[in-house]
């Protein structure tokens, strides 16, 4: 079968065909160098009709439920017409090429869904690339006409600060545990929280999932204020029983409603583009020092010198500097 | 006066000479190149003697007493034989050339103490170089038999986390306020602290600040466990009656004997120089990028056509890499 063309390719995407989006999404994903001119035409051509979702971030350690949460969570946005698309970060695929999120993902309900388009996890060598990925494959589903944007992400390593930076509505799901809500949870995720949802709150569970709001809504009261004037909160659910799911879809309303009033929602997504223009070359200045292969040999050799008290770790940054630039004008 | 010759200035800083070091540490201090040599040959010299000390970090914004503190702290410390040195890292000395900390950071009272020696802030253009000359004078401090540094800093702006980067513990000053103990707190720092010290805890004040001891122990109990095994904990001192004093060294005796014990405190330091090796060298390379005549012209350019949806900021990062590396080999 013939491929079609990059020019119909992106007809296709912008009227919103799902299969078109697949294989333009498939493109930008492609390690083969060949693809890259055309994946680059591909997001040009859609980044004007872009931008116009609101994009959701959930994360939570594995066990909390956050597919059966996905499911009846985009099950209700459908029901009131919305188009919506799941897309996930899975830092253990690009690492050990095995799978946190694993079959878990498929969501095969929300999957059948017509409003519904569940995309499984962009693989890459690094946690970047797979940001990347999944940052211009937001603005292909944005440009097929998704309106609400849910990037998925396993509470644990650094995943959740890519996801957090491309999102404007971040949620924490959690489960009620013995005294340790936040067990397992990395340092640093309860403060990215725009809201902490308290899972599997139904039947036996209630009494412990109420007591679990009221701690976490006490700890989040302690949190300085964020720049978005919004208060994080917390709150409960139960995906099986679909509890408390209409309540989280008016809570991220009433955010996007005073983010978009005081201005912070267009500052945000500011910020966050210059942010990852400034990641992308951050990271890649560093990507060419470490892979000299003058500096390769030589920063072993150092860091040995600076546990050993020989250098300070700032008179070895100046030796190593110095090696890297010699050759360059 | 005729200046000290290099070896001359070493040994009399090795044999605790306070002159001397004060002279040292204006050496490191300079931003004239041509003591560069000489500041390095220094502290090449006194890392083999350094290393020995126990550092701790102390922030809160201002008006929580933490001059008082470190006075009342600083005493008991000496009066127990203790040498301590005390540095401050001001970012507002840096940045606008006024001062937060400003003449209140002076505590003449310590100054005074034979044990003690207090230096002042450290200047620089950058947050990276105060942080640099405050990790050299780390080492000149140590080497010169001070047992005890102690890190000042405010509790605003992005010092803490270069701070916390340099010491062993970290401890967060606090007041009782009106239910907002964390207001004006930068997001992030309650996360760090190893203890929080709720201070002017005195007279009618006593129950105000046992309330928020018990809020601030709840929430500190509900974060993630660290991997120093340490569990953070909050407690109360009054600066002024020196109540609570005692009680501060020995919970920090404590995490050192636990973190000795379980190797994490060699660990860290460890963490700790390969930290400041790296961090300097991406400072360095992204100040090479930045300072680059043709980026400074083009990245300005390139953020407006981003924010403009013109380009994706990959593709425009991508463009300003192959800019900068076009002329190098």
């Amino acid at each position: 079968m013939a491929q079609p063309s990059t020019e119909e390719l992106i007809t296709r995407v912008l009227a919103g065909e799902i299969s078109a989006l697949s294989r333009a999404i498939t493109l930008i994903e492609s390690s083969n160098p060949n693809h890259f001119a055309k994946a680059n035409e591909i997001i040009n051509a859609c980044l004007p009709h872009a931008n116009k979702s609101i994009r959701i971030g959930i994360t939570g350690v594995p066990g909390v439920g956050k597919s059966t949460f996905i499911e009846a969570f985009g099950k209700h946005l459908s029901s009131q017409g919305k188009k919506i698309a799941v897309l996930t970060i899975d830092p253990s695929s690009s690492i050990s090429h095995g799978s946190i999120l694993g079959d878990k993902t498929r969501m095969e309900e929300l999957a059948k869904d017509p409003n519904a388009y569940v995309r499984p996890s962009a693989s890459g060598e690094t946690l970047g690339g797979v940001a990347r990925k999944t940052r211009e494959t937001i603005i292909l589903c944005e440009a097929a006409g998704f309106d609400t944007i849910i990037i998925e992400t396993v509470g644990v390593g650094q995943s959740e600060t890519a996801v957090h930076s491309m999102v404007d509505f971040f949620l924490l799901l959690q489960i009620a545990g013995a005294g340790d809500e936040l067990q397992g949870i990395k340092r640093g995720i309860m403060e990215m929280a725009d809201a902490i949802v308290i899972n599997k709150s139904d039947g036996d569970n209630i009494p412990k999932t109420t007591q679990a709001k009221t701690e976490l809504s006490r700890a989040l009261h302690l949190f300085p204020s964020k720049k978005s004037g919004w208060i994080p909160l917390a709150t409960t659910c139960s995906a099986k029983t679909h509890d408390g799911i209409a309540e989280i879809e008016q809570i991220i309303s009433k955010y996007i409603e005073l983010t978009k009033s005081n201005g912070y929602f267009d500052t945000k997504r500011v910020e966050q583009n210059e942010f990852w223009l400034l990641e992308t070359i951050h990271n890649q200045l560093q990507q060419d020092f470490y892979t000299n292969s003058e500096i390769q040999d030589l920063l072993e050799k150092t860091k040995k010198a600076v546990q050993n008290n020989e250098y300070s770790p700032f008179a070895a940054a100046q030796l190593l500097l110095e090696t890297y630039f010699k050759n360059k004008p």
